[in-house]
């Protein structure tokens, strides 16, 4: 994963982009991303949505990397480390929900 | 990151939650992570919320990582490579957006 | 607004389209196209976004009569009075925000 | 419908609030209380969200208000005619999807 986030920033960096990269436009934008990763499953029920997944996998991949090239940037250019965040997160969810 | 995946599906798989997850339940849980994600910085200007980010990381490190989490255990159950799914849209997106 | 409510059912029904949904559904469909009326203004300030508003009216307003009409479908199934609902809610959000 | 309008417009203006609505920022508030809605529904089947939805009418009539008065804000501010464009959108839909 290392090497892929340092291929979203240069991709970024090589257009100038993160000028445009606060967190809220950032927000907004994983929020767009995971409406079309969501409306690939529009009216179907969760069967339906795994054979689905199963038959278009390369549609479904495009959505979810769309979601995730996004959620990379917002971790740069907020300093958060995400794995560490989400190790803290899953920390926190097994005191909400114990064994 | 790999270790960090191996809890998160540790976390589900304790609990017997991956019965519940099919694609299209999970995309859901995304889009409404995304969204409280976004709320954090509903009615801010992108510089508000680069100060707010900062002055708040654990808040926005917590919404960050409900989306992570949700879009690995859908690259899981969907048997996606979340790093060559990136790759292959960064690719596309060079295409697109060439320099 | 009667008349166009009325309208929205007959297409639906002339369609048989009503077996679809349920209020899951049509919560899906109104996040979906919340996010695609969000996206006509990703990347905006909010001074670009009433910039592109007042220029760019009808994409606007078809993108808001997509989360428009699914919400009113979504009110016909619950039995939900949509304008009802206002009221109630304005009342509550006067006791929370008092003058 | 006419009156619940000039309802919420006056608990805007009561309060200032019309400074802070420019169409991204209302489009943003549309998708976090769409999202909302949606997480009613959240690990529901489309039976078990007919349930709820019945047994829960006054939490769902809520969060369909939270996405109707910040639609019906928007299109005051951008001047759009809300049953004006459900109209429009139904005669484009019409010939997308024939009888």
């Amino acid at each position: 994963m290392r090497e892929t986030i340092a291929r979203i920033l240069k991709f970024r960096d090589d257009r100038g982009w993160k000028k445009f990269h606060d967190p809220k436009s950032l927000a907004v934008s994983i929020s767009i991303e995971a409406a079309e990763l969501l409306e690939l499953f529009q009216w179907m029920s969760g069967e339906e949505a795994t054979r689905f997944a199963a038959a278009s996998k390369e549609r479904v991949s495009e959505e979810m990397a769309d979601v995730a090239i996004y959620l990379l940037e917002l971790a740069d250019i907020t300093g958060i480390d995400l794995a560490q965040a989400i190790d803290a997160k899953l920390e926190k969810n097994a005191r909400k929900y114990p064994l």
